[in-house]
């Protein structure tokens, strides 16, 4: 079996130079890569990570703690970690399970402080489970994604501000009777996120003084949520909002097919705005708070390099981008 | 730090109940499970798998080999997957890669032949990378989800079944004008499973001596896709088909969707059906040829226990249950 040596010699450069070249750690041109990798495709070479692992101690494996991989969000971070992470050569360890549920319980118990991981990314954590506190003790490098990150590196958008400059949005365009989909009465039944979410959506209203007009749909942040939430709001034909702030794009696509099926034209009768830039944003025209769940993986990984590097380094809390897109959702009211 | 002989002590069971109540693998009853549970808590009892491995030769570590998990199917397959390995206390190790990039590439040439793992689970290979054969070299059991399973334990549904099934459905409603949205002229664009379900439509136009009525408009398997290729479709008003089958309930969904934009009432007016029964297809009435990928995971990953304990034993293929569901998306032509 080839050795990195001989990959090295027939590539002509340094031994160093071929590891960092296939590990993907460390500089190396483009031109120098491209004759490493080729050197290694000729001899069919093959690097042992098990046998890395032995020598360094280290494991090359990452952990991935979120809920299961269900909405766009989740797959385009997990996407984004897996991309970050592959071009490290690292290994992904993934452990997609609800919220709430026994086998969770039993992750954080048992399965997790008995894993070997070179760091952890936790996804979506609820503070409410203090889950974010038993990964500390782990003692293992860690980084959050999500509003909730106390005590660790993280990445989020600044969830209360994307709500609030949606709800804005549709102020400036003139409207006092919005709605907003996908929240809850009951606090208990809403994620860290959307509560985040409802606050900055009143306190838009407050601050315009329109705090009385509030109205609050419970639904999930999910399509049929949304399509349920909405029916039932814009069904009373003499009651009806003038505009909708969807907890997310889901829901807000949710609402404008359930306004179509009602018969009401959608910006012209009725205004949607989402949060996210869902891939299917573009195909209702929505009017969003765009982010990039991509990237933020990306992020995700460089902060836990960071970690990992220096694990005495000061905490980082990184504020992921997110804008105002306008599409055709939105209008002033008739 | 407290050992099993600890937690069976305090649990008042052998050694050999206690790791199996805390591994989940082989038999003990719930009340015995729930005392060793209590016991590990009390004394903090954790798990090394590491120690285990290294007394094994066993990683406990399952890789998984798909493309993004950026559509329903592969979520929910990969939900089941999860579930079952984490009843087993396997790991899961994720490759989430798209089909015919440079990184997929990699994947097969350097990054799995190097890692240990006790299996290898692989979706929605296409046969013409030669994938598969690749990943038998590395000698290692493996199970393939998805309709190309050559020299593999394999578990799928029919798709050409699936797809013939959904087309006879509006033949016998008396539809002879049925297109079908989601293909592609060149099959080189094709998935291997997408390709095998244009040849059940086919098959059964042809069956009907229909064929000559065959019309395919080729488009992406997903809600845009179906949209864009259905507008294309229906914007024709003397040559509009009085029926469509959808490649998938996301293409399906995308029909409706252009169908309710163009003012064409469905199922009065064109008849459309999907396969899958996404969790979108109630939401919009939408029949369809339903199938469980959260199920195929669960399945996949029993197929694959059977090739670790007996690597010798003949390869199995498992036909996952498909079957039409009739909602409110279909009826006679008028």
């Amino acid at each position: 079996m080839s050795t990195i040596a001989d990959v090295a010699a027939r590539a002509g450069v340094s031994k160093a130079t071929a590891s960092r070249a296939l590990s993907g750690r460390g500089y190396v041109s483009e031109d120098t890569r491209t004759r490493v990798e080729d050197a290694a495709r000729d001899l069919s070479y093959v690097a042992h990570s098990s046998a890395t692992s032995l020598a360094t101690g280290r494991t090359q494996t990452i952990g991935i703690v979120m809920p299961p991989v269900d909405r766009w969000f989740f797959a385009e971070l997990l996407a984004g970690i897996q991309e970050s992470l592959l071009a490290l050569d690292y290994d992904l360890s993934l452990y997609g399970v609800p919220e709430g549920s026994q086998t969770r319980e039993r992750l954080f118990e048992t399965v997790l402080p008995g894993r070997r991981f070179d760091g952890i990314i936790a996804v979506g954590i609820q503070p409410s489970a203090r889950e974010l506190e038993r990964l500390q003790r782990t003692g293992r490098p860690l980084v959050s994604v999500g509003p909730y990150g106390e005590g660790s590196s993280a990445v989020s958008i600044d969830d209360a501000a994307a709500a609030r400059i949606a709800t804005e949005h549709l102020i400036e365009l003139g409207h006092t009777d919005i709605a907003f989909v996908g929240g809850s009465t009951d606090a208990t039944e809403l994620s860290f996120g959307d509560a985040m979410r409802l606050d900055g959506y009143r306190g838009a209203l407050q601050a315009a003084g329109l705090a009385d007009h509030a109205r609050v749909a419970g639904a999930a942040p999910t399509m049929p949520g949304g399509y349920a939430a909405a029916a039932g709001l814009l069904g009373d034909r003499r009651n009806r909002p003038t505009a909708i702030v969807g907890v997310c794009d889901e829901a807000a696509i949710g609402a404008i097919i359930a306004a179509r099926r009602l018969g009401i034209a959608v910006p012209t009768e009725l205004s949607v705005v989402g949060i996210d830039d869902h891939e299917h944003a573009d195909m209702f025209a929505l009017t969003t708070i765009g982010q990039s769940p991509r990237e933020q993986g990306h992020e995700a990984v460089r902060l836990l390099t960071h970690r990992m590097d220096d694990p005495d380094a000061p905490l980082e809390h990184v504020a992921a981008a997110s804008a105002l897109v306008v599409r055709n959702s939105t209008a002033p009211p008739r």
